[in-house]
């Protein structure tokens, strides 16, 4: 039966907006609700606790509005709560690690070395949940991590891939993975896909670049079809919520979205307080 | 009359702890409770309503240990609040930026140039709060700021100041001032003395670097003075109090503080709802 309700994307930010991009041009009748925790953004440096606690408060309010399946836009939420956020809410949640992991797995299993590279932040990386998915799908792919903690803020400061200091810190982080041989590199934080061009002149042509954002969305569509839940007559339309106050949003977010953004709605933390 | 109730200080994060490492030198029998907003940290990149709100709940916090007087050892939220949460709480406040201010601004204007280097969170630059606190102190004085969000992360990534990449982001960053000609420099951040060497190296001899957490523990100890309360009994014990729980403040905090640190109490964010 169709279903006109929105899609509900949780970030920690702004990176979920690359998921929220991939969806629009893959399922572009679709509404969608996007919430961003921007006044306790990042959680890539913050304890499974406190990341299970934010992302809860904010995916009860995304269920407010109703939304057919929520989608954890954010490595960070999805690596350290998933699996518990599954219990708690009664709709289909869709992370952005097993797809990724799956298309990282398909490009590794038919090489020699079988390995995948993986950046991502300090959380992600602390909580080994990539290398888990990775061997629950083939247990011969090795994963190699490496946190890349400035990869974020270089991003939201604006900076372009062909900056110098972003160039050194690429070549510093990414240099273990060019030794390494890795066959695919999963872009294992949602803001990365912004520098995935100066990332792939980094490790040479023989690397593939796993952008999770778009084989969510595919998860996501596939999902959709499975409940037969796809709209007829959603307008597509797009709102976004944020928890801080402030211009930094409008001016970063259409960076990730890839077109213009309307004026987010503030929703003030003591909304979310249960 | 003595008093032997702790000094309450609040950071964000852990650039307060520099201001805890001054006033532990300066001061050493006091007692101190100090709290780190580390699941919500950063502040800098916030709104000045979100930044106050986490601050006032936090100072909340800290009141229910009956201080003596509170330190807010952060720029941001002394910019962003420091002026409302005066009207908050019923003991005195001091925050970072009036003695930084106050000692720049006694090394410029005795200058032709009169001019004074600032660099700090966006939030600070953005704030208006140093320029504003200078011209109050000496109109003749200017300040030129710059918002450097790449070294609180390069910080806490434990990066040395010897590392190359820090020197390329510090030429950049660092560029205007050395152009400019300031003779003082304010490292309008708690966490920038940690890179103060490297600060000084790349803006040379004449620019006088001024660290807020020296000048603030004076202005601390000359408020104690004039209220006569410094302690005679106190044993100096520190107390960290920290909002995410996980190891990485205890990993990073003694680095800031110059000594090793105890375990912190955590206080949960639902804690500190009003």
């Amino acid at each position: 039966m169709a279903n006109d309700a929105p899609l509900g994307v949780f970030d920690s930010g702004l990176g979920g907006l690359t998921v929220v991009k991939a969806l629009r041009a893959l399922l572009p009748q679709e509404s969608i609700a996007s919430f961003g925790d921007t006044a306790r953004l990042p959680y890539g440096t913050k304890s499974p606790a406190t990341v299970y606690q934010f992302t809860r408060q904010c995916l009860r309010f995304l269920m407010s509005l109703r939304p057919k399946l929520l989608v954890v836009a954010c490595n960070t939420a999805t690596a350290l709560a998933l699996t518990k956020l599954r219990n708690d809410f009664d709709v289909p949640i869709i992370g952005v690690i097993e797809p990724g992991a799956q298309a990282a797995v398909e490009v590794a299993r038919h090489t020699i070395t079988k390995r995948i590279g993986l950046i991502a932040t300090e959380a992600t990386i602390a909580s080994n949940a990539y290398p888990t998915t990775v061997h629950e799908l083939d247990p011969q792919v090795q994963v190699i991590g490496r946190a890349c903690p400035l990869l974020v803020p270089m991003i939201e400061e604006g900076r372009e891939p062909t900056d110098p200091i972003v160039e050194l810190v690429l070549r510093e982080y990414l240099a273990p993975f060019v030794d390494l041989e890795a066959s695919a590199m999963i872009l294992g934080c949602t803001h990365y896909p912004l520098f995935a061009a100066a990332i792939a002149k980094t490790l040479g042509d023989r690397v593939q670049l796993i952008d999770s954002a778009k084989q969510t969305a595919l998860v996501v569509r596939a999902q959709l079809d499975t409940m037969n839940a796809r709209t007829t007559s959603s307008d597509g339309r797009l709102t976004c919520y944020v928890t801080d106050q402030g211009q930094r949003f409008e001016r970063l977010a259409s960076r990730f979205l890839g077109e213009p953004i309307g004026q987010p709605v503030w929703v003030t933390p003591e909304m979310l307080e249960e």
